[in-house]
């Protein structure tokens, strides 16, 4: 089958039409934001309650304890209970800490490289090399903690069921350099994959060359369904345990997609060895996390089924968002060639593909529109996209209306870097 | 003249009369808690209003930013100022956090082992050798943090207005490995000391062999008076800054002894170039603190004098513990020679010196009695107090009653232990 492409005369017509587009858009003085995966503010609203929460004589935890006073490293354990079945921790094994998992993974990098893992042989300072996998295009921010701690990344592909784990077992195996990888399992940020339990099965199973490698699960969606198609990812810590390797994974996970962005809980699940080594290590920075924003968080969710209603309620508000994108992408780019999006069934990106590269020169182009984005590269170790293809949508923020503006802006910058290129080649 | 001392049967009775009485303790079955400076229920009662805030509708910060939002990674605005007077740094050096100052002491070690600090030749995990300057008595915490990162203490005597200023400055000046000296400048952790002006001047004004020297200035009683002589400290920031040091003091406090021990905020407080410093490591670790919290705190606390006035009430709860303190070891260990103790103005403990040691006996014979103290030693680096002498009494969180209880029997303790040395000398 031979398939004709276009004509230089229709590509020259198209591009033309993308300049007028753009050359319009720029009259009109837009501002929009489309870099994060901030809720929105009705989001935040179905959580209202937690502003008046524990209420005036709500202080006593259910063991009886003062949550106003020190204590409880742990966190407190009656909201353990509620996160325990969804992050599939025991609840005995899950830590409640502060306001952000992004600490915690964070704080499990520095106790590693200023403490020994259980299992392993040194302090990552004293190592020579320590290298993560990346998993691309993924996480900017646990890309940044890397590189903040000298950790070298190492990218490998994803594919439509995670991470390509023939790369990652060969790498894993033959590396002792290789600590650890980073995962977000479930509608992982940005392509919104869910890891397949055979992919799931292969990262507990596979030999490791570094006695403490470390898999970084960042269940940050684990409760974020945008669809019926309700994802279950396989349990990682009792697949590690089952293969013989129970200290394996450090699973995280928190409420800030859940309640408030900047007032939430996160969480950190592992095995009774890893949890033992971040207590030791967390009771020597802190007396105990705030146990009244726990609390509070207990009142408002009540239970596992509470939680499940509450994301109901954002999948109410999140859903016709990301159809909006699907809706406009297929309209602006359908059919064009010049890119290609996923259409992820939970999470909170959208990634948008520029095929053939340009990505860079899209982002350039929206942002002198007035549409910010998150700068291209940015899902990539050291922020470089090697095809230059991969632009990260938040739709989470913006009014329906304004998302709406804002992508139909954003198409146009693709279709005409599309042509542009298209006409230069 | 010469003084007569007891005889070898006064001793001995008066060692019977301590057995008979810690006999009958022992029968009594108690079970009490002198161990660490928490509030009280009482004190933390005067905050309830927090479980309620900032109510409903009001989650907008003064700049019209939503705190239940992401972002804010130097804290709320109107926090800061409030704060900035009465920890004696401007407000845009001044940057509040999560539910804990020693978090904030923690990282900063963090971020000096594994990044170089401004002033700095190198990280301090590539120094040979570390030091702190330790003025002893001192707060355990501290010196739990130093132990942890590997980082050696060197002990300095406290005088009755600070470190010896003279050993300090010797050692600061000859030895470059010598990279901080913790202080806890007001109301003193365990002893009550507050730095004399003449002092805060010697610690800015003195030579450092470190480039990168810090004072981490732990103003933890910045606000905790327990006289009408509020004690005023000397601006540390201020007379680095004047003596050509503006680097050198990291200032650190929290509300947890103003509001909730559990749920307050923490701050820090530097030059412009530490805290730009502080903030680029820590924006890879957070998007931004728990902002409700803070809000929260503002609009319970309103401003400076609201502080102050809530402080005013903590003080009418905890002055009458402090003197009952004083009145019972005044009554059963005064004019024994055995013991001397503190008085302080301030701050939340006691300091009670069992001369010529037996500090550890006292507290073994206590926690037999079910009377929990602080294990004696804890002021000390390694938990090794050289003269055996120093016991801290934390009177803040018993009841009136139990609190005269639990002292009595103490000073039966130190009395049987004093007694008991005196006659096998």
């Amino acid at each position: 089958m031979t398939i004709t492409g276009p004509t230089t005369g229709d590509l020259r017509e198209q591009r033309d039409r993308a300049r007028r587009e753009y050359d319009e858009l720029l009259t009109r003085g837009l501002s929009f934001n489309l870099t994060r995966g901030k809720p929105s503010t009705a989001q935040l609203d179905l959580s209202q309650e937690l502003l008046e929460l524990p209420g005036a004589e709500g202080h006593t935890a259910a063991d009886g304890s003062d949550c106003r006073n020190y204590g409880g490293l742990h966190g407190l354990p009656e909201l353990r209970e509620i996160f325990a079945e969804l992050l599939q921790v025991p609840a005995g094994q899950l830590l409640a800490a502060g306001n952000s998992s992004l600490e915690l993974m964070h704080d499990c990098l520095v106790h590693a490289m200023l403490g020994r893992l259980p299992g392993g042989q040194a302090r990552w300072t004293d190592e020579e090399r320590v290298a993560f996998l990346c998993p691309v295009p993924g996480y900017d921010r646990h890309f940044a903690l890397c590189e903040r701690f000298g950790i070298e990344m190492i990218s490998v592909p994803m594919t439509d069921e995670g991470p390509d784990m023939d790369a990652v077992e060969r790498l894993v195996a033959e590396d002792p350099a290789i600590k650890g990888i980073w995962c977000v399992p479930k509608y992982s940020n940005p392509t919104g994959v869910s890891y397949s339990d055979r992919v799931v099965e292969r990262l507990a199973a596979m030999p490791a060359a570094a006695p403490d490698f470390r898999i970084f699960w960042d269940n940050a969606y684990a409760v974020h369904h945008l669809t019926d198609e309700e994802v279950e990812v396989a349990d990682v810590l009792a697949a590690c345990a089952e293969h013989g390797h129970p200290d394996r994974a450090f699973v995280f996970g928190s409420t800030s997609k859940i309640t408030f962005a900047g007032a939430g809980v996160g969480f950190f699940g592992s095995s009774p060895a890893n949890v033992d080594w971040l207590l030791a290590h967390s009771s020597k920075r802190s007396i105990g996390p705030d146990k009244v924003n726990q609390l509070r968080h207990v009142r408002f969710l009540r239970d596992a089924e509470g939680v499940r209603a509450h994301m109901r309620r954002q999948r109410a508000l999140l859903q016709p968002k990301f159809e909006a994108v699907q809706r406009i992408l297929d309209k602006e780019l359908g059919g064009t060639g010049l890119a290609r999006w996923t259409e992820p069934e939970g999470g909170y990106f959208i990634t948008l593909d520029i095929l053939g590269g340009g990505a860079a020169d899209v982002v350039r182009l929206a942002a002198q529109a007035g549409i910010a984005l998150t700068p291209a590269g940015a899902p990539y170790p050291y922020g470089k996209d090697p095809r230059d293809e991969t632009i990260r949508i938040a739709p989470s923020y913006p009014s329906p209306q304004d998302l709406e503006e804002a992508v139909t802006g954003l198409a146009i910058c693709a279709r005409l870097v599309g042509y542009e290129r298209a006409l230069a080649r």
